[in-house]
């Protein structure tokens, strides 16, 4: 077995720069035109410049709605001392239409009185007047459009006006996606191999590309088999302008596509400095650009951003959108290593005025995290990273106004928060925010006001939740506590449950696998109150330090027998099908800094929890209850 | 005759809110969803939140190329001590590859020796080390997208992951155009009548509608009879959720829309206080919202975007996105009647880190105004206009980036111009704005250091050109003189030359009808100078005062027979087929302020100036001569 585990780690500018002189030697860049229907050119760029055809008005037109006159005739005409003209030396006009050349002014019809057989005109005109001159608008063989302007809603009425009926507009580069992977199914089904992974990548760079004015093809998913990745590549080849290989980009033992780029044309970069993302590929085909794209999703969007949405918009000759920049104050620590580029998926709000930045988690293989984040952050190769509070520049992906617009919650997380993310904006065009990083990630994201609000549910050695920790955490703070919900916490386990568990004391029988959450978390502090409770140690405990960091989470590691059992909520447990052993009903608070919050959105905030739709989305879930939904429960600092 | 002349001036936020009012109060807000195919979801807006079917990773999967093992097996492994584990007892795994049970890491492929039977271990494992949980990216029942999220390719990707396979998403509303008007017709054809207009306005209407993501229809042109535009109205009214009724909104004789509209339904609005536009009908049929706007482009262009644009954002519950705003200086005047809100479309250019604010031509049927303009301006109700100078707002249509890559001319109107634009675009990505204030207003333009560079070909009583007026009026200011082209006027007159016109002196005849140029242009200063050499006064020529702004415009006046002749270049004649009678050859030059062209800019200017496609376009064209072109004339201020 040959297993080439060493790639190159070329700067990224280095790379784009090998790629597009590569390109531009081989001519790759020379723009392709083609000849459409004008009226099924909207948002297509023009390849050349578009020339008037007739010109608008093409005959000498009535600006108003009146009568057409020779203005000879209304000499001293006034309110007091109208003249009449008779019929056949006026012609009545409606905006628009043609004015013989027998009159030289057109009378509107507010300084008009009709009769039967004459009008009367009561204001002389000046000659010309309310005449639009032929070509007033266009000139048949002015230029209308210039090459590469993209063809909009009002481009294309000017086109149409002059008389344009076929417009030459650069064609669109064909992308061909190959999707390989022995490992990948096409759509999910319900009862997948461990191992089968749902095809997704091939459908989010092909969305790109249609964003950036590419067309796109999809080759039929590929095995890991080298000739019949090889074969797919000669397929696509003659229809494609670029083609992009779905991962089999690293140097695993079954990634072919270097290799393959290499037999059939050139390898010009195999790996470079960025992350996520490194093991990328650049080769030119025939004359045309291949990229191997890693398989995490985001690494493949990355890669495929960094290298092959530069090369589109410039074959198309058109200027790639810059995303809007803002500068951001990051909220915490962000290592990265030296010698690469590193790209940092987000979260921004606007706190006290400030952009603060919510790194978020750093796995590529995420796509949720595609989906969470608001932009990047870029720490340039020769960076180690940033501190937390220094300042940064992020790339956004959403508009400023809809990030001016959002609340965020970092704290425990519970399923609804979901709910009030939906009712939010649905309702109040607010967008919340929520980041689980634990009851006690919450307190102190409280303390250094880096979230408006946060989900707490800590139990505190009297039996009592949440206040006491926040009069030792927050002791000169300004803020609401508000219940959201009070919650069933239980022990999940496979429906039936075969080990016959009961309650916190079967967690110590060396048969039983747990699964715990991570440190600081609600869940977990129960847990140790209760373990404390029944005097057991956690060392007896099978799985104790394996920790997940949702109650979803835990419910999943059950299902999927990962393990057998561990503390969640009856929410999770229903969602996955399992059964639920309870031990305790826990109230879970929303602690709110009212004074960095806005005061708008507070109350948008309070409305939602305490709407009928609220209440009756958390208990048609189950697991919960809701007599002290939206109660203030603590008030401090006022 | 029944002509009600007479529509009212609703303040244009009391007629919006009157619709929004009436379209809440009968439902039609209210969002229709449909469930379609998640592959085809890119740029959809969900309906309702979206739940992940399936976890993600679904069972426990390896992050990492390597081996899984069972991690008790590797404690104390090191590079100088490695660990011997059989086969058997791991199992070679990649990146994504299911991890059984039985273990409980990986270790990554750097870390191992591969030999026949077994592999060396060189770093002992931490349980659950590149092990990714199940779920870790998204779990069963979790929110992947809430309600009106755009679902964009990222989005898309992670719907695919959750094993979401349809999608509840907002139904596109249907816009429904109907164009009426006895003068449409459907494509340009070469023997247009006179009055016959190409309809274009429901195309520009139709893109914008899906640029704000509605579906639309377009109803066949309907002549001006109340009967078949009724017509009309019913055959669309089942399909459709919004219909627009093109012209026919104000109160000429043939303008029925209102009429119809109160039969059918309820007129909210007839008449808004905004200009241009002010006809606009918003009505409410069945339910359903109709919309009468005006004929000319610009106004229907205004009425749809004030109150189509909010209805349709509003019905599928997205947020329109803000054009951006940029604070301006505005270059001249700009009077504005005090009830009306009006809007003035305007070019923006940066000159000494100013954005200097051209207004453009006002005149709403001017389609080509709509391509050239760079954003609007508006000049709110109460509001006299704005002085010279004075700050102003501009909503851009275009990004900032483009304006701030804008280079503007003001000056006399040359087509080789045309072919500086396109070039300059296309090769150097500088957008030149080109408006024509003749000679003379480009050397006032100049002197307020309002535009970069201005074309002039000015003669003097000496014969000379340009020079003498530059040394007048720019005594102080820093700049070179380029030759563009040498260009031959004369007198352009029908094919054949029926009134056999062979110089100057004919066109005191009293049988040649004349056109002129606007004060201030070039080739009325050269006419005025032919006319006192040859002793012929102003008054002796029909048509002296009859002014056009263009050697085009002049050129379609005579092949349209609305005059006999003109002064003009060849080859305006040549564009349109027309003969040319040569009286002079002139210096086109252009004047560049190089204290404010910024330097990288003015090297392309002259590049391309000097370039052979550039030269050779021009020749091409015909009348025109280019031993001097690119050459400097004059430099002053050095």
């Amino acid at each position: 077995m040959n297993r080439n585990i060493y790639i190159d780690n070329i700067p990224q500018e280095k790379a784009l720069q090998s790629f597009m002189d590569g390109l531009q030697a081989c001519g790759w860049f020379k723009r392709d035109a083609e000849l459409i229907p004008v009226r099924e050119s909207l948002h297509r760029i023009t390849a050349e410049p578009v020339i008037a055809k007739r010109s608008s008005p093409h005959y000498t037109a009535s600006a108003m709605d009146g009568a057409a006159v020779k203005s000879a005739m209304t000499i001293g005409a006034t309110e007091g001392n109208p003249v009449n003209i008779m019929a056949g030396d006026y012609l009545e006009v409606d905006t628009g239409d043609f004015v013989p050349k027998e009159y030289d002014a057109v009378i509107m019809i507010e300084d008009i009185n009709f009769f039967p057989d004459h009008i009367q005109i009561i204001k002389a005109a000046v000659p010309w007047q309310h005449i639009r001159s032929i070509g007033e608008d266009m000139v048949e063989g002015d230029m209308i459009l210039p090459s590469l302007r993209s063809i909009g809603p009002y481009e294309l009425a000017a086109l149409i006006t002059a008389g344009v009926e076929t417009v030459p507009v650069i064609k669109k580069p064909m992308l061909a996606v190959i999707p390989t992977g022995t490992e990948l199914v096409d759509s999910a089904q319900i009862q997948m191999a461990p191992g089968d992974i749902v095809e997704s990548n091939s459908y989010m760079l092909m969305g790109l590309a249609r964003e950036w004015g590419a067309d796109c093809l999809r080759h039929d998913i590929v095995i890991d088999d080298r000739e019949q990745i090889r074969q797919a590549v000669m397929d696509v080849k003659s229809q494609a302008d670029l083609i992009v290989i779905c991962s089999g980009s690293s140097a695993g033992r079954e990634d072919y596509t270097a290799s393959i780029v290499k037999e059939l044309g050139e390898v010009l970069v195999h790996g470079v400095a960025v992350r996520p993302g490194k093991p990328a590929i650049l080769g030119i085909i025939e004359q045309k650009p291949v990229i191997g794209v890693p398989g995490y999703p985001i690494s493949a969007g990355l890669i495929f951003n960094l290298f092959a949405k530069p090369i589109i918009y410039r074959k198309i000759g058109a200027l790639a959108p810059d995303n809007e920049t803002i500068p951001g104050t990051i909220s915490k620590k962000l290592p990265s290593p030296m010698g690469v580029d590193e790209y940092v998926n987000v979260n921004v709000a606007v706190i006290n005025d400030k952009m603060i930045t919510y790194p978020l988690n750093r796995g590529a293989g995420l796509s949720s995290i595609l989906v969470k984040s608001d932009g990047t952050l870029h720490i340039e190769r020769g960076q180690e990273g940033l501190e937390a509070g220094s300042g940064c520049n992020i790339s956004l992906y959403r508009s400023r106004r809809e990030i001016k617009n959002s609340l965020i919650t970092l704290g425990s997380h519970d399923m609804s928060i979901d709910f009030l993310i939906d009712i939010l904006y649905r309702d109040h065009g607010i967008r919340l925010v929520s980041t689980n990083v634990g009851s006690m990630g919450g307190i102190m994201a409280l303390r250094r006001k880096e979230t408006h609000f946060a989900g707490l549910h800590l139990l505190d050695e009297n039996g009592g939740y949440n206040i006491s920790y926040l009069n030792k955490y927050l002791p000169n703070e300004k803020y609401l506590l508000v219940n959201l919900v009070k919650r069933h916490q239980g022990l999940v386990v496979a429906p039936g449950n075969p080990l016959g568990i009961t309650g916190i004391g079967d967690l110590a029988r060396s048969n039983v696998r747990y699964i715990n959450r991570q440190k600081g978390a609600g869940t977990r502090i129960l847990l140790d109150h209760l373990l404390k409770k029944e005097g057991i140690s956690s060392a007896d405990i099978n799985g104790y330090n394996r920790e997940e960091y949702t109650h979803l989470a835990v419910a999943a590691a059950v299902k999927n027998d990962a393990c057998d059992t561990g503390m969640a909520i009856f929410a999770s447990a229903k969602a996955m099908g399992l059964d639920f052993i309870p031990v305790d009903v826990e109230r879970y608070d929303l602690c709110i800094l009212t004074d960095i919050i806005p005061e708008q959105q507070l109350e948008c905030l309070l409305t939602v929890i305490r709407s009928g739709e609220f209440r009756e989305r958390v208990n048609r879930f189950g697991g919960y209850e809701t007599d002290l939904t939206g109660n203030i429960i603590y008030r401090h600092g006022y």
